[in-house]
């Protein structure tokens, strides 16, 4: 098996326009370098994952075979379902995985992708934290030839292996539904998060299938959270409620906001569906227990998670090639049940 | 700082009653040495945690400052509000946590462990998989200073932390309040695993509980399960409902159990809480969704993982006695919702 390519002092002293002489001293603080230099020369090196190399011979030789998994939480449904199809195919190949949460904090993220790194795991997956902008803490990865694939929520124009659905004509297929079923005024929600641009394809699948039916589309039905919370689903819903004629449909974007939305209308007396036709998105476990059952859009999740662990451990044994490429699942559907079944 | 003591040849000589030089030897392959006795030196330097000691000077360098969470699965909203508290105090110390869930089997627990040996974790916390009936797969972290605390489901007699509830005190004043309701006929769900008693104590607590307030104890009342899933809980809520006369109410030791009973009644045409009452553990955040809501047991996840972090990374910072202890906290506390309130 070929070796991967560590960062060496030739690396930081190219990128630093200085000796190599100089980088060895500065790295071992050395009197005859500039407090200055030092600071720069372990700052340059700190960014580019350099390893020393006493450390990084003894760790070739101790391969962790772990798959590190950085996701912004393990408790909504999509994302564990994720987890358990990564583990499923890592164990076959016999890595472990450890996971962290960003709680979609950027800073936690950087700081979370250092420490997966440090710990020299065999590969990382990642689905982006909300307030991430940039991915530059995800160089030290592919520096180090640490196989790095993103799913579900990933970065626009990073040349890196991406697993995705096809959220646009998920979210079409279920505003279409909602059409057939008979619904006029289709509300939605969706937050102002750009750069994970899986809720802005929904928003625009949503905005093309109203479009495309001869609709009208009412920004006022268009509700933008910062947060998919429950509390913040309340809230939305009780805004759509409060309008005069409240919308008569809503997609969801997640089944817990369509949860919040059925139980919020209940309680105005408001009857789903025939007065408001709801679905959400992911088949969450509540979706089937709560009353009404919430119509939704099954995704697959735990073959997402099989698919980017095969793509790292392919990676690490050289089975695959080596370039950067996306996986689109296209078998998302729409699954009826009682919270948007009119007809 | 103190480094922690390392396993040396030393310590694998003297269990093997062998020479320093051949223990050496073997861990290179060495000609001279026979095959057996590699294999047989490997095998016990594996067991004890050995680290080569070039690679150990490297690692002793470069601490991770991460905590290992081993837990049985994240999903359980218990478990994460667990993490969270883990989380947040780590984070006041800048130590990051790494989250691996063994799915309550053994094997994989005893493999994750090892993986988190490997990868120098600060400090393990671990909650038992439901399978594990023995811990020598925890004695590389005691054997090499690393800290480890039990959570929850904590083993018998393993000399370590353990941060835990009272849950003998817990489930009895769930079952009180069944009987200051006007119960009679009180069914439980528990589970036939021994090893992380805590369904046992929850048992006990009912049992004590039952029979102190002069019910009779009747062994139909109580369901058994291998496991703790939600259909598994609709297959023991309608053995409850299929005897004659149904039992009128139940101490579910967990939410969803509780949420199943319920949902399972509701199909039946059984009345919640007139014909028969609930109360589950843990107020996950489906309790409070469905209808009717469940009563049930409040507990600390969130400040038992928090504790649980503050022992670990005191304990590396040797601010605490090097001593092992209990934490109980004792702060449970019946909250009543509809599924129980008949009065």
């Amino acid at each position: 098996m070929e070796e991967h390519r560590h960062i060496t002092i030739y690396d930081i002293a190219e990128k630093l326009n200085l000796a190599t002489s100089t980088i060895s001293r500065a790295l071992k603080d050395h009197p005859s370098i500039s407090d200055k230099t030092i600071k720069k020369v372990k700052k340059t090196a700190e960014e580019m994952g350099f390893v020393p190399n006493t450390l990084a011979a003894g760790l070739r030789g101790n391969k962790t075979k772990t798959i590190g998994v950085l996701i912004p939480t393990i408790t909504q449904p999509f994302l564990s379902s994720l987890i358990s199809g990564i583990e499923i195919t890592a164990r076959k190949s016999d890595y472990s995985v450890v996971i962290m949460q960003s709680h979609d904090s950027y800073n936690d993220e950087v700081n979370m992708a250092r420490s997966l790194f440090k710990s020299r795991v065999s590969g990382v997956i990642c689905s982006l934290a909300m307030e991430t902008k940039n991915t530059s803490h995800f160089d030290q990865f592919s520096a180090n030839n640490v196989p790095l694939v993103f799913v579900d929520r990933v970065p626009k124009g990073y040349n890196t292996f991406r697993v995705v659905i096809d959220n646009y004509a998920a979210a079409y297929k279920a505003v279409k539904h909602l059409i057939d079923q008979g619904c006029k005024r289709i509300a939605h929600i969706t937050t102002g998060s750009e750069f994970g641009h899986l809720y802005n394809e929904r928003k625009r699948g949503y905005i093309d299938a109203i479009t495309e039916h001869g609709l009208t589309l009412d920004d006022n039905l268009i509700i933008t959270l910062k947060t998919m919370t429950y509390e913040e689903g309340v809230r939305a819903s009780n805004k759509l409620f409060d309008l005069k004629p409240i919308p008569d449909g809503l997609f969801a974007p997640g089944d817990l906001l369509a949860v919040s939305a059925v139980q919020t209308a209940k309680k105005r007396g408001i009857k789903v569906p025939e007065d408001f036709a709801v679905i959400g998105f992911n088949n969450d476990p509540i979706s089937e227990i709560i009353e009404p059952n919430i119509s939704t859009i099954t995704h697959p999740a735990e073959k997402m998670g099989s698919a980017a662990a095969s793509i790292i451990i392919d990676n690490i044994e050289k089975r695959r090639e080596d370039e950067a490429k996306e996986i689109t699942f296209l078998n998302t559907e729409v699954l009826i049940r009682e919270s948007s079944k009119k007809l």
